[in-house]
């Protein structure tokens, strides 16, 4: 088969590889039908996550159909088309028992980190993948929803909303600021909405994104390049904060940003990705009374996400910028790199 | 009346001061029964408080009688022995009407800051003190609980609980870790097993105080000078971590220490009074789903702790190590200020 293979910092190649052949009998295997790309794999691509090492098929998004089951699959069949959650579950371990699939113990992943997918074990940019622990780690895909949208519940949106809004606490009245509107800042704020918030502030620094946010159901936007971002996102308040600051960039600035605007009892849901330590001012925070969270998705709430996006309730369509086929998988890549310029949020690869 | 002063950095007397006044129609002169010193003060002491200025009455925490009311209080009376919380509640503020007292922005505060007392107006270490917001910020003393227990009350009994056990969420089969076991630390131990948890770890560099904190509820207890002090916290727990850390020193080694100790899924309730920033290693802990909380007391559960103390649910008689009369303060400030040497929690000075 033909798989999007990482061969070190910088490089990458399609090529032909040896088609996934089941290894433990939870597995099946999984002919990709849609996949895409994460800003996770640039990550990978800059050598910035080690533990992927060459060799490695990326990718941890996607829909596919059941092409072979392993001895131990009771629920699902040949044929079954399914969303892959990015986070692989042995729904055996304690954490997979407590519903924080993010850190499963179970032997494949070894280091307590759910994510397997193009970082442990091969990804999903490829026409074939072995999916581990399949019956705790896939989601039959509904009528009415297609294989693109289904794609968008593997990671963004159960990220956007699990790490951002649930981790955050929003609630109904709350004023809620989301820090940087790429894919992953419009899924909490797509998310937000759900809970019944006053208002949802989309800040970034690119006006354009700030604008695109409402079609995601941001109902304000701050561009922070303004030197009055904050004044502006305090007017939108009763002048004290927000509630609910989620930070989806990922660099030391934009969580600080998130600390400055967020008001005492309130909630900071990191969702960004970091390849740095920040100062954190916990002299003046001590007194702060708020709340800090951070992590990795779980997808404990991808099913009932999916309904939503099968009864409308979630803009989800708007997140789709680009649709390739699968095997012009490196023409994808470039178009996903240069986002400022192409506008690029979600590019959707088909097989 | 005679009151203990703050006259600059590292000065202090007892000295005669005027008797306070009424200046307010919502506010009462107390006569202090019983009052104590808190770390803070030692803080105030040092010059780490610059919003505290010469000449202001020190202390935040008493039991005392009633002698005069303002023309607007109507639920309490001369006479009545009450208790006084460390934070003033206007009772009318946004955040009053929360329950984040701690936030009042009553017009005494105007920082929005409710812990005012011995800050920035006149404190409880006097012969008599005006009480601000007086129905909003006063506790009648129940039969059955002596004014050196109630003492405890007015900080650091609702600080170890909301603070450390409630914000870190402590629940039934936890495992909690409590990093300090200075007076705070303990309150939070003392309170936590008010939850079923399955163990408390004390854990400090004092091996005495180690010991003493299982007086106060500690299952176990680790000396944090041992180079093993780590393995030894996490053998007390599936080899995972612990659910709960609470910080109660407040220097940034024991704040990093929690974050080394809590599992996936865990919260860290920073309750120490910091003078520095940390470090905070975002890179590797955005993967970590923790929840850090961190903020100054409500006391919006004094009324519940105190109901709890009179049964004989808390342990809080240990608390007191020693008892002066008030007119000793200035010995009992050397004895609290050598609290490693003289073994001091907390030191009460009876009127």
């Amino acid at each position: 088969m033909k798989a999007l293979v990482y061969e070190g910092p910088g490089q990458k190649s399609w090529k032909d590889v040896p088609d996934p052949k089941i290894t433990h009998p939870t597995d099946v295997i999984v002919k990709i039908d849609t996949t895409t790309i994460c800003g996770t794999d640039l990550h990978i691509l800059k050598g910035d996550v080690p533990a992927v090492t060459p060799g490695r098929i990326l990718g941890h998004e996607g829909v596919g159909t059941i092409t072979e089951i392993g001895d131990a699959v009771t629920t699902l069949k040949v044929g079954d088309q399914v969303i892959l959650s990015c986070v692989s579950a042995c729904g055996k371990c304690s954490f997979c028992k407590q519903g924080v699939y993010s850190h499963c113990l179970g032997e494949e992943g070894a280091s307590g980190i759910g994510w397997i997918f193009g970082h442990l074990i091969d990804g999903t940019q490829a026409e074939y993948v072995r999916v581990p622990y399949a019956e705790n780690s896939v989601y039959p895909l509904p009528q009415g929803v297609n294989t693109q949208m289904g794609t968008l519940l593997s990671d963004i949106l159960p990220t956007g909303h699990e790490i951002g809004v649930q981790y955050g606490a929003v609630k109904a009245g709350d004023v809620v600021a989301v820090v940087g509107a790429g894919p992953v800042g419009l899924a909490s704020i797509a998310t937000a909405g759900l809970y019944g918030p006053s208002r949802v502030i989309a800040i970034d620094l690119d006006s354009n994104r700030v604008e695109q946010a409402k079609k995601f159901g941001a109902t304000d936007g701050v561009v922070s390049s303004a030197a009055d971002w904050k004044e502006q996102v305090l007017a939108l308040t009763d002048g004290l904060g927000v509630d609910v600051a989620i930070e989806a960039v990922g660099v030391p600035q934009t969580f600080e940003m998130c600390l400055e605007i967020v008001r005492p009892a309130g909630h900071v849901a990191n969702v960004g990705v970091h390849g740095k330590s920040v100062d954190f001012d916990l002299q003046n925070l001590w007194i702060s009374n708020i709340v800090i969270s951070m992590g990795l998705v779980n997808t404990d709430t991808l099913g009932t996400l999916l309904k939503l996006v099968a009864q409308g309730k979630i803009p989800a369509e708007h997140f789709i910028s680009h649709t390739f086929a699968l095997g012009d998988i490196m023409e994808a890549y470039d178009v996903f790199g240069r986002a400022a310029e192409t506008k690029a949020l979600k590019v959707m690869l088909n097989a």
